[in-house]
């Protein structure tokens, strides 16, 4: 056997206890009871354990550096075993348990203090994540030669820069607090029907269900379950999304469904031959978000697909419908396109979305770069949302810097992708327009094909064989804000 | 660190990582989509390995020859060790190799054959697992000094000796061909009610919920779901039953749903402080099997425990049966003491069963001692049938020796633990009540804390501390076959 095929062999396995990984994550999510929680984690630590050691052994050191490849997709493999490889040796595993146990404690007390709106006592707990995340994103740094910022980022979305991140957002900057302004002054004078009535869970399932075979999941592959995070989990021949239900709403979770159905399909359609290795594997968060909002928002809060989707939705909605004109095809277009600036990043719509990561890029980067003390979070958060969305949070850290997970969990680098998916799914979406000329009079016939087969060909075959930016620039030339911009202006303006 | 506190290191690592494998078991049967299986099977097979690994390296081996005890449990735990070391070391890796796929040609033969009643066909198949289990029978003879099949017996119920069968079967073969004529005789004269209707999964559902809940399964650390062959898998804090819903009837599939959960409750009271070493596990196939039969023979299918169940089985079932006569107390009790000799062991009822049993007992010691060639099983198992049950398989071996997937597995000294187990719960039954008088009518009031007390104490709180026979007498004496047969004259007769 030679290095890199010693290195296959030794990525196969990895891949496999990874899967057994993905499942037991699911079920922990979905069905497991609360009791067998310690267990669990306990059993989990352990799988995590032998994976690690793996991943990390001093052989697979060797073997990359002895590995010779030829082809673009054994070539691209090795990259991406290296990657790994020093992603999970770079830091001593001492200052790893030491940010592991951190990032446990101040989750936890997050949970708690959060509810308490109580910033003061959450203080100590985000200042050691975050010191403890530059020590680590340091260690990094001395075989990568990135920034550190840069660091956490390519650790998330492979490939993205600072700069790049900078120059998207400086661009998004410059029309979107007046475009936001301009589409709620419009969306004032609309009349718009909110569909009123107890939707059972079950025909909502029933619903989510046909959208998603309709559009292409396949159910030889995959499930829809509950849970209390909706999310996409398992593994590409086993892919697992999971909605919540509330019976007096049905709207927001079947666009949740369709949301992570987009994420499903990337994972459904990743190259059969190269699914045990890393180059198999989706190209990083920014590009998986742009599979997601490609089928949300692009896809299927349009025109064209409600036109194909609105008789689906009264067939399993009219029976509990009080008011049966909400489930027109024009009041359900309005129904999904409605803009409010808010206080929550997850409940935001399409337009003041970026607004909210944008600030956060800002925040994370100047904490990752140790530009101001982690104390003065909240004022800084306070002053942007009221410049961004015209919103203060002014002694409401609960709705403000403490609303999200991701800082707690240390994951500091990973907000941009969300608009990056965006974005790319918007010019994704155009350059397939202009490929394909009849391809929205195909999603109005609720003809899915063709969609499958160009996202299929562009971005899930494609694997990891190159990173973000080239994986965007090859499907759709390189990566500006304008087809977003004009996407926003076509459908709010 | 001593060499028994690295043993108990090692063995909590296993323990763990096989609760992983027990959990993604359950997966596979209950939820996983089928387009998955390719990928589950080696992943499953990985785990597998990294198990394996970890019980059979050689420094497991060096710690127990150099490992000390105090207290009865280290003890009893280091045996345990001692035994599955060695039956994880003993057979060359190429002989198990071969085994295995022998076992797994012959099983989806065997799925094949059986429905085209093919014995010529199967012959080679069942022949070449015989001739394997044989040889790895022999590699852990040269460990234990055991006979061949008191080898086999050992696998599944340690301590079980080929003298113990012979011997509680003997006692059994007296009395229970003609006791089967005198019940059919007697029942030939009764009338019995078989309720009418649909009645949905979702209310059999929660009547099985209802009485799980009742008998005393923790919910927090368990569930009920659906399978296509019922069982109880998950592990001890985690466990989960299945079951199979037949609209037409419900009664099968609740005393089926009761018979799983008396394996749970066993599961669910293990010792805690032993639960991730193997003297913490239950303690073999015969008693884990005792305690299923348990409930459902000695508990759920008694008179008392109808008068309890009865008002509940109406609240769920009165809505969807046409005759509601056949829901009172007296006809349920029939209904769950029919008798009637069958060819189907699966399907056969409490005084029948034994006799399926002695037969496959009768055979597979033969085989595995090599007495007569295989090729002659079909002519055997007639000639036993006609003489215990009175029913011919000539030409039906679908329904004679193909009908059980145990030896195509290689289970070969399974079988003897369904009649231990039959014999066992009536054993402890009986002692039971003469410690605790009142407790029959505890169960017709619906209160099963003394029972689960009494068990408790008796057998789950014991672990694997000692084997089978020890179990059994330390909490009701020598076994014997008196008990189990005093309870079917009293049922019965």
């Amino acid at each position: 056997m030679t290095n890199y095929q010693r290195l296959e062999a030794r990525f196969r396995q990895i891949n496999r206890l990874s899967d057994v990984r993905s499942i037991i994550g699911w079920d922990e999510a979905v069905v497991m009871p609360e009791g067998a929680s310690p267990y669990r984690n306990d059993a989990m630590a352990e799988l995590g354990v032998v994976i690690q050691n793996l991943v990390s052994s001093p052989e697979v050191g060797e073997w990359i550096a002895g590995a010779e490849t030829e082809g673009e997709w054994q070539t691209a493999n090795l990259r991406e075993m290296r990657r790994i490889f020093i992603e999970n040796t770079a830091v001593p595993a001492e200052l790893n348990q030491r940010a592991t146990v951190a990032r446990m404690n101040c989750e936890q007390q997050w949970r708690k203090l959060r509810g308490e709106n109580n910033w003061k006592a959450f203080l100590p707990y985000l200042q050691e994540v975050l010191d403890l995340t530059r020590q680590t994103t340091a260690e990094l740094r001395k075989h990568n030669g990135l920034s550190a910022y840069d660091t956490a980022l390519s650790q998330f979305s492979p490939g993205l820069s600072t700069g790049a991140v900078d120059s998207l957002f400086g661009e998004l900057k410059s029309f979107l607090p007046g475009m936001i302004q301009d589409v709620v002054a419009k969306q004032a004078n609309e009349t718009c029907l909110q569909p009123e009535g107890v939707f059972p869970m079950a025909a909502q399932k029933a619903l989510g269900l046909e959208l998603m075979a309709a559009v292409g999941f396949s159910f030889k592959n995959g499930r829809l379950d509950e849970s209390h995070h909706p999310f996409c989990g398992g593994n590409p021949r086993d892919v697992r999304i999971t909605t919540r239900y509330n019976e007096g709403e049905f709207v927001s979770s079947l666009m949740g469904v369709l949301h992570e159905t987009g994420h499903a399909l990337y994972e459904q359609h990743l190259p059969e031959e190269w699914l045990t290795q890393p180059v198999g594997a989706a190209c990083g968060m920014s590009v998986h978000e742009s599979q997601s909002l490609f089928m949300e928002m692009q896809v299927c809060r349009s025109h064209e697909f409600l036109t194909f989707a609105a008789p689906l939705i009264r067939k399993h909605m009219a029976p509990f419908v009080k008011n049966p004109e909400s489930l027109e095809t024009e009041n359900l277009v309005k129904l999904v396109s409605r803009v409010k600036p808010g206080y929550i990043r997850v409940d935001a719509d399409e337009v003041t979305y970026p607004a909210h990561i944008i600030l956060r890029f800002e925040i994370e980067r100047d904490l990752m770069e140790d530009r101001w003390p982690l104390a003065e979070l909240p004022g800084v958060w306070n002053e942007k949302m009221k410049s961004y969305l015209g919103l203060s949070t002014l002694g409401n850290d609960k709705d403000g810097c403490m609303q999200d997970v991701h800082w707690p969990s240390g994951a500091f680098g990973y907000f941009p992708a969300y608009t990056f998916g965006a974005v790319i799914a918007a010019q994704l979406f155009a350059k397939m327009q202009t490929e394909l000329p009849g391809v929205r009079n195909d999603i109005a016939a609720g003809h899915f094909e063709t969609v499958r087969g160009w996202l299929n060909k562009n971005i899930w075959s494609q694997g990891t064989k190159v990173h973000t930016m080239e994986t965007v620039a090859a499907a759709a030339g390189p990566l500006s804000a304008s087809a977003f911009k004009a996407h926003l202006r076509a459908r709010y303006l």
